[in-house]
C-alpha cells in the first residue's frame, strides 16, 4: 500500500440528543489489524439510522454510539481496498471493490453464525458506526471476512446506499412471503426505503399497491412499478381502500415509517394469512408492533421483524442493480452535508436516499 | 333412520352477560336440510370459548351468540350419525362416526376453500353455537361435507375436545415452526389447552419448558412430557429461567393464557428467529399480541395467529390419539353442569379439559 | 334451460393405435346428474396429451382412454353453463362462464382432497377425456364441485389452453423453487408448454435460458421475455453454454419434452442444490427421471414430478391472464382439424398451442 | 505444545483396486499452517466411504483418493487439539475437543459458503481422507475454521462415527421433509447408516417403517424405535407390504443402501407427494436415481440427494446424542483392523458402526 495519507477527513459526532452535529476533523489512517482489510470510502449512503444514532434517539432504548466508534457513524459504506491483513489475503486483494455495511463483523463460532440463517443475530457482532468507526471517514477499516464484494456493473454511488438500504428493502420484501401475483402494500413507497421496496417487490413479481401522499410521489412510484396508488392526503379511509382493491386484504404489508399510526394501521390491511413485515425504529417507545389477538387468531396473520440481511442477501440485492432492475433514488451531498441532510429528513424532505461522497 | 325420537335435551342460552345461565329445555329433533347430517351427539367438551360466548364477553369485539343457534353453543361434539341428506350419502352413512368442530360448514368457492389451506378464514363460514346451533344438545345438524370422521382407537369422549381442544393445540404447534430438538415454552402448561400442547410438542420431537404453578401442575407436565417445569410460585423471574435454560431464549412460545401479561412476557422469551403464537383471546381489549419493533426486528422475531385447524389437520390431531400419544386429561359431567364447569373455568380450578356426557 | 338443442356434434375416436382417427359424430346432448353441470364448450385446447390417448401412446403403461369417455377425449375446455343440477346450485347459475380441466373430479374425502395440496391425487378422481367423455363436443357434463369459474378478462379460446398447458406450465415454474433472479432452463422453450413457462417464469421474476431450434423460436422466447436463447441446432453442448452463462449451473429446469434425450440431459445443467421439473410423458417407457447416486447426492438435486394443478393453481394461472401477463400463442382450428393437428404434434411443426372452436 | 512426538502411526493405502490393503507406518507429525489446528485423534469411524476411495471402487466416476492424503483415508475423527495457528487462536484453545468432517474446509467466499445452506457444495472444499489426508493417523491437521467443536455428554468414539455417519442420517431424516406422525421407510434399517436413520427419525417423531433381514436386526431395530419392521428374507413383496401398513405409500424413504435394486424399488414405497432421499453411492455406474416420469408425475414424487451436512447440521446431530436420544452401536477395533472390517463390510457382516482406537 505504497500511496496511503498518514491522515484523512472524517465526520465526527460533537454534543448530545436532538443537538448534536457532526463536525469534520482531520484524523489518523487506521492500519488493518488481523483479518481486516482497509476501504478507501468513496461513497457512504446516510441510513435513517444514522440520524438515529447521531441524535440519541435510541439511547432510552439502550442504543447509542460506542466510544470506540471516536463518534464516526455510516454503515453504507463503497470503495476499493487499499490495504489487507495477511490473514485475509485469500478473501482480498489491494484494488478489489468493497462495500462495508451496519454489520461488521460476526463471530464465526455462535449457533446464529453457523445455522446459515441468522449471522445477522450473532451476539458479538460488530455494527459499523454504533461499536466501531463507520464509513462517514475516507480509509474505514472492518473485517475482511464479512464485506461484500462489489459486482460489475453497481457503481459505488448505487452500492452505498444498498449496504444497509437495499438489502433491508429486500429481505423485507423476501420476509413479507408475498409471492408472485399477490397483493403487497408499500405504505412510504415514496421514501428512502420505500421507493427501493417498490423496485423489488415489482422485480419479484408482487402486485404493488403504492402509499404516500402527493403527486411527485405518486409519479415515482408508478415508474418504478406500482400497479396502484393510494395519496393519503386524499384519501379518507387507506384501509378501505385496499380493501377495496384487493377484496380480502393484501398478502403483505411493509411497514418502513417509524410511526405509532404506521404501525397500528398496517393489520387491518391485511387478508387472512397474511404477512406485516416490521422494518421502521420508532423513537415513541411505547409502540407495539402487532395487533389484538382476535385479529391476529381469526386472520391467522403474520407480524414478523426484519433487519438487514446477511451476506448472500446482500449479494443477492446488490445482482437486481447490476441487472439494471433496481436503482436507488440519490440526494447527493458530502461530509459537509451531514446535518443538514439529517435536518431534512427529520423534516420529511429529503427525497429518496441520502448518498454522500466521501474520499477525494 | 327408523327410531329417532321427535324431541330432545338441549342447554339453552337465558340471559345476558356474566350472569347468563344454561337452561335444559326439551326441544325439537330437527331434520337435516340439503348437505346436511343429524348426529347424535355422545359426548361434547366444552371450551373456554363457550363460555366466552354464552358470557358474551366477546360481545364488544362483535362476537356475540346469533338468534339462529336458539342459545345452544358447544364446538366439540362427538357422536354417531342418525340421519343424511341425499345428495351427501356418497359422504356418509347411518352409523358412521363423526365430529362436528367451531367451524360447522365453508363455501367451497372463496379463494380461502380453495388455497388448500385457509378454509378456516372462508367469511361464509357458520360456526357452531355461535351462528348455528351447536352441541350441547343431543341431536346436532352439521353439514356433511366438512364434519369429521371419527377414527378407530378414538373413544368419543376424547374426540370431543379433540375437535377444538386439541386441533389448536396441535395447529399451534406445527405453527411454532419449532424443529426436533429444538426448545418451546407453553405458558399454562397444565391447563385445558396446554396439557394437550405438551402432548403434541413432545410427539413432534420438540423440547418443552412447560410453564405453571403448583407441585400437582408439575407432576402432570413432567409425566405428559415435559422436559424443563418452571413454577411461576416460586420462580421470581421466568423470563430469565427460560433463558438460563436456553441460553439464547426458546424458539417457540405458545400464548395459550387469555391475559395481557401472558401476551406481554411471551416475546421477551425467544431467542432470535423464534416464533410466539397467539391462541388465547382475552376478554381484555386494549391487548396487543406482539413486541416493540426494536425487539420485534432486532431478534427477526415472528408473531402469528392461529385458530382451530382444516380438516386434515382435525383428521391428523385425532391420528395422534389413535396411536396412543395424546390423551386429554377429562374433567367428566352432564349437560346439567355447564354453569358450574364455567363457573370453575372463570376461577382457574377446572383441570384439565371438561367434557359433557349430551345423549342418553 | 330453454333452448338446449337435443344433439350434438362430437370429434369420436375410431381405431385404435397410430393408425386411430376421430369421427365427428353426431351425439346425444346429455344432462345433469348429481353434482353435475352441462357446459357448451366454446372453445377446447389440444393437448399432446390428447393426442397420445387418442393414439394409445401410454396403453403400455396401463393409460387407455376408458370405455365411459365414448371416444371423446379433450381435457382443456372454456364456455358456459347451460344447465345446472339441483344440488350444485348454490356454486353454478346458468350464464356463469366455465372450465373444464383433466381432473374434472376429485372424491372430497381422502387425504389428498383433504391435505390442501394433493387432491391432484385423488385416488378416485375422474379426468376428462380419460376417464369420462371429455371436450371435444358441443356441450360436455362436469362436477359442479370441481369446474374452474373463468375470470373476465381472460376469453374463452385462452382459457381452454390455460386449463392443463397453463397451470401445468405455472405450477412447474412453482414446483421449480426458483426464486426471483435465480436462472431456469426451459428446453423446448417455443413449444406448446415451453412458451407458456417461459412467460410465467418471467412473471415471477426468474431469469429464463431458453433452448429451442431455430431464428423463429428464438424471436419468440425473446419476446415472451428469455433473458438467454440457446438454440440446439447451432450450439455442440447446451449444457456447456448453460455452465459458461450461470457460472455453477442453472437453479432450475424444467423438462417439458417427452424425450429420453431431454430427461437425459437436464440434471446435467443444474447447480448444487437445482431442481429438476419432470413434465414432459415419453411414450419410451425406458425412460427413467433422475440421475447417478452420485451425482444426485454430491450436488444435493432434486428431482420432482409434477402434473396440471390444483382448483386454486388453475385461478392463479387464469389470473396472470386477466392481467396481460402470460397469453397463449394459438393455432385454431376446429373439431375437423383434429386429426390433422395431432399429425403436425407429432412431425414436431404445430406452432405453440392447438385450440379448436367446438360450439358453433 | 510441549509434548507432541516428532512421528506418529498411520494406516497408509497400499496397492490398487480391490486388492489394495493398508499398512501401519510410522510418519511425521505435522504441524499447523495458516487457518489450521492439529487434532490428536482418539477414535475415527470408519464409513463405507472409506472402503470405496481405498478400493478404488468410484475411480470410474472420477473420485479417486489423491496424492496430498499420502494414502491416508478417515473423515470421521473425534479427538483433542494440540495445536493451533495463529490466526486461529480466537477460535480454539489446546485442549478444546475437536471432531474432523469429510469436508475439511470450505473456501468461505463462493455462494454456497456464502448462501447459508449449501457450504457442502463449496467447489473448493477439501475432503479429508480424499484431498487430504484423513483421520486414519493418529494426529490429523485440519482448518479451524470447519472443525467441530464435540459437546459434553458425548463420548469420543461416538462422536467419531457421527461426523460422517451420523449427520449424513440425520440431514436425509430432514431432507425427506417426513413430518411428525407421518410414514418413512429405512431399507437397511440394521446397517451402519439405517440404525441411526431410525433413531433419528424416531427422534423427530416419524413413523418408522424397518426393512432388513433376519431376527438380530428385527430385535435392534424395534428397540430403537421401529414401529413395523419387515423382514425381506421372509417377505415376498416388500412394496406390497408397506402399501398394506400405509394405505397409499409412505412419506419418505431413506435409500442408504449402494444398490441397483435399492433404487429401483423405493419409488414405488412412495405415496403421492412422498420423497426418496438418495444417500448411498453403488459402484454400479449403471445405477440411476429416479423413477419412470410416468410414476414422478402422476404420484407428484420428490428425489432428492443428500450428502453429510452443513457445521450447523453437525451441532444439532450431537446435540441428539448428548440428550441420550441417539446412540451408534459400534464394532470397536483399532487401526490394524482395517483391511478386515472392509472386508466384514463387503460382506455385509459388519454390525452397526465400525470405530478405530487411534491415538494410544
Amino acid at each position: 500500500m505504497p500511496d496511503l495519507p498518514k491522515t484523512q477527513k472524517a465526520a465526527v459526532k460533537v454534543g448530545e440528543g436532538s443537538d448534536a452535529k457532526t463536525e469534520i476533523r482531520e484524523i489518523e489512517v487506521p492500519t488493518p489489524g488481523p483479518g481486516q482489510i482497509l476501504v478507501k470510502i468513496n461513497y457512504s449512503g446516510l441510513c435513517a439510522s444514522d440520524k438515529s444514532l447521531l441524535h440519541d434517539e435510541w439511547a432510552a432504548g439502550g442504543l447509542a454510539m460506542q466510544p470506540q466508534t471516536q463518534g464516526i457513524a455510516g454503515h453504507e459504506g463503497a470503495g476499493v481496498v487499499v490495504a489487507v491483513a495477511d490473514d485475509v489475503k485469500d478473501l482480498w486483494k489491494e484494488g478489489d471493490r468493497a462495500g462495508i455495511k451496519w454489520i461488521a463483523s460476526v463471530c464465526r463460532k455462535c449457533e446464529f453464525c453457523t445455522n446459515g440463517v441468522d449471522e445477522c443475530h450473532c451476539p458479538k457482532q460488530l455494527n459499523s458506526g454504533f461499536s466501531i468507526a463507520g464509513t462517514f471517514q475516507e480509509y474505514a477499516l472492518t473485517d475482511g471476512r464479512y464485506a461484500t464484494r462489489l459486482p460489475d456493473g453497481v457503481k459505488d454511488e448505487e452500492a452505498g446506499p444498498l449496504m444497509c438500504g437495499g438489502v433491508t428493502a429486500y429481505v423485507a420484501c423476501k420476509r413479507s412471503a408475498v409471492r408472485p401475483g399477490q397483493w403487497i402494500v408499500l405504505p412510504g413507497a415514496g421514501g428512502g426505503l420505500g421507493h427501493l421496496a417498490v423496485q423489488y417487490a415489482k422485480a419479484m413479481g408482487m402486485r404493488v399497491i403504492a402509499v404516500d401522499g402527493g403527486e411527485e410521489k405518486e409519479k415515482l412510484c408508478r415508474k418504478l412499478g406500482a400497479e396502484e396508488f393510494i395519496d393519503f392526503t386524499k384519501t379518507k379511509d387507506v384501509v378501505a381502500e385496499v380493501m377495496r382493491i384487493t377484496t380480502y386484504g393484501a398478502h403483505g404489508v411493509i411497514v418502513t415509517a417509524a410511526t405509532k399510526q404506521g404501525y397500528e394501521t398496517a393489520p387491518n390491511m391485511l387478508r387472512p394469512g397474511g404477512t406485516m413485515v416490521c422494518v421502521g425504529l420508532p423513537k415513541d417507545s411505547s409502540v407495539i408492533a402487532g395487533a389484538s389477538p382476535l385479529l391476529m387468531c381469526l386472520k391467522k396473520l403474520n407480524v414478523v421483524g426484519s433487519v438487514v440481511g446477511t451476506l448472500k442477501d446482500v449479494e443477492e440485492c446488490l445482482d437486481f442493480t447490476a441487472r439494471g432492475l433496481v436503482h436507488p433514488s440519490l440526494t447527493m451531498g458530502t461530509l459537509e452535508d451531514l446535518d443538514r441532510f439529517c435536518a431534512d429528513m427529520d423534516a420529511g424532505k429529503l427525497p429518496g436516499r441520502a448518498c454522500l461522497k466521501v474520499a477525494a
